[in-house]
């Protein structure tokens, strides 16, 4: 692994300034004194001979940017195989999360068991038992390293301000493409509007969409317990249509019910590969270049609500570097004596 | 920079389950469920041709591994410096801090507006005013990385909780160097009882110091108030004496007040000086290897609460690689077919 440049900054986010006057022989007393928080956290590494878009990679909840690096089964995960692939990575913590924990609202965390749910909303089962041929480890310490790789949020979560915050990262940055995770996903959309600079969106399980205003599906009933699960927020049609300006990829794994469940965890994402259907319909109803690759359509079997870290991740990361190929995301940079090419 | 290897892992944690049996069919109760917390995240670059005594960096108080990044100013930090310098670098969030922020008790965090309190604390100046020659940039931008380059503690901070966390990096790493900072000072004392493979501590500016149970010196009263500040625990002697098999070295900065002070921040540095030599001349006296080098002593000024960023950090740099080496602490690996090398 050739590393031409890595780092590390803050990016985006606010200040606050309490009235009064600071005086410094009372440092106790907020009077005067500022509060700055809300902003991302970024670690970036650009490779020797680096291809020209960077890809952004983007958390869902309770993760920070842990989801890339080391699997919880000690392989390598999508940050360095993409930089030996020969991308610049820029991996973030959104704020009020992992290391952008100054948040700009207050928070009240208690260590609340929730593990086994978490093993069954991940589709690694149903607790106690793994699904036959699911792609994760059956070794206690692989769970884990898993269920410690989760982090709380410092404060609501609150989709602006996070998209608010990466949408900052990528004026900071320039164009790149963006990839997603579960609950990265609905602020990864509204990053796509804000940020000029998105290249593409791959996202990987989102938990919901966004839809044109009076475009929205019908919100659909649960099979647990009939309460209807929203698509996603209705945005303008004006903002929906600059997710059509960009290829769009949605990747749904294995496991998901093809019927009502009485499995709350489950059920929801037969809901929501349902509402990426519909999604991808409108986005390209408006013009745009979107696609919804569920695995097991394309033969690709056994994964959990992590593809990018499974047993089979190098098969997804070909699955990505194909769609990266397919809208020339992959390109290298045009070269300063190359004036006459013209394949980019 | 030639990475053989860069990856991340939780380490050291426990375990809570709550009484009860889990149903996967009710999510949302605790019964039976599992809370996993209280571990270390840690990241690590090994580069090629490396040296055999990785660094352990250990960032302090409201900070994490960003400590060691991409300094405020944009230039390299000593994760970078100390790769380049053919270092294996493993940077750490310490439980409850960052990207390890799952905490086995409750927290409740509030974003009070106390950065003008830092700005003096850390010494860079007393606010609104830049000390003259401080090694910290004037531009507003610099001030405002440095500064959301904090996250708060996810519940009360553990100096027990957080070496044995560290402790079980060591346990699971090897042999190796710790470098810590401030808040990271005293867990990392207690890291060096409770971890053989420590090989040698450099602690930047630590916020107190261990000594044998009846050896502690008097604690002192500060310059703005009168109350006593404590020099650090008193530890078993059998305990103190671990600190005596390895080299330990002691680093304080600039602008220390050199009598009592109204400025509360900077008095207590004043007290922690004094504190570092007695902990150096105990260490001695059972028969370790401590210095206490005081910056200015040797003709390095301006240096801030955190030396190893500020804009004469290369300095800083050169004078921890002259520690290493005078302890042999950045020898390369015996070769394999080099039984006849006797110079380690």
């Amino acid at each position: 692994l050739v590393i031409d440049e890595q780092g590390s900054f803050l990016v985006g986010g606010s200040i606050a300034t309490a009235p009064g006057t600071h005086d410094p022989y009372n440092p106790l007393l907020p009077d005067g004194q500022t509060f700055r928080g809300d902003h991302a956290y970024v670690q970036y590494q650009i490779p020797e001979n680096a291809r020209a878009l960077p890809i952004v990679m983007w958390h869902g909840g309770g993760q920070m940017g842990k989801t890339w690096e080391t699997t919880p089964d000690g392989r390598e995960g999508f940050l360095n195989t993409f930089l030996r692939r020969k991308f610049p990575v820029y991996v973030l913590d959104q704020p009020r999360r992992g290391r952008a924990g100054r948040s700009m609202v207050a928070a009240t965390i208690n260590p609340t068991p929730s593990e086994q749910t978490t093993f069954t909303v991940f589709r690694i089962g149903v607790w106690p038992n793994y699904f036959p041929g699911v792609q994760f480890s059956r070794k206690p310490e692989v769970l884990d390293q898993y269920l410690r790789q989760q982090t709380p949020n410092i404060g609501a979560g609150d989709d602006n301000v996070a998209s608010d915050a990466v949408a900052a990262l990528f004026a900071k940055i320039g164009p790149a493409t963006l990839l997603t995770h579960s609950a990265g996903g609905p602020p990864g959309w509204q990053t796509g509007i804000k940020a000029p600079n998105v290249r593409g969106i791959v996202s990987y399980e989102p938990v919901a969409f966004v839809f044109p205003v009076g475009e929205a599906p019908p919100a659909l009933p649960t099979g647990y317990d009939g309460t209807l699960q929203s698509p996603g927020p209705e945005v303008p049609l004006a903002d929906f249509k600059k997710l059509t300006k960009f290829p769009i990829q949605v990747v749904f794994g294995d496991f998901i019910p093809t019927g009502p469940s009485l499995l709350p965890g489950p059920d929801r994402w037969r809901l929501r590969l349902i509402y990426a259907q519909q999604f991808v319909d409108k986005i390209n109803q408006h013009g745009g270049k979107a696609e919804l690759l569920h695995l097991p359509k394309v033969g690709v079997r056994g994964n959990t609500h992590f593809p990018f870290s499974d047993l089979n991740s190098d098969k997804i990361a070909d699955l990505l570097s194909k769609w990266f190929a397919k809208y020339n995301l992959d390109r290298y940079p045009r070269r300063h004596d190359d004036d006459d090419d013209h394949h980019h």
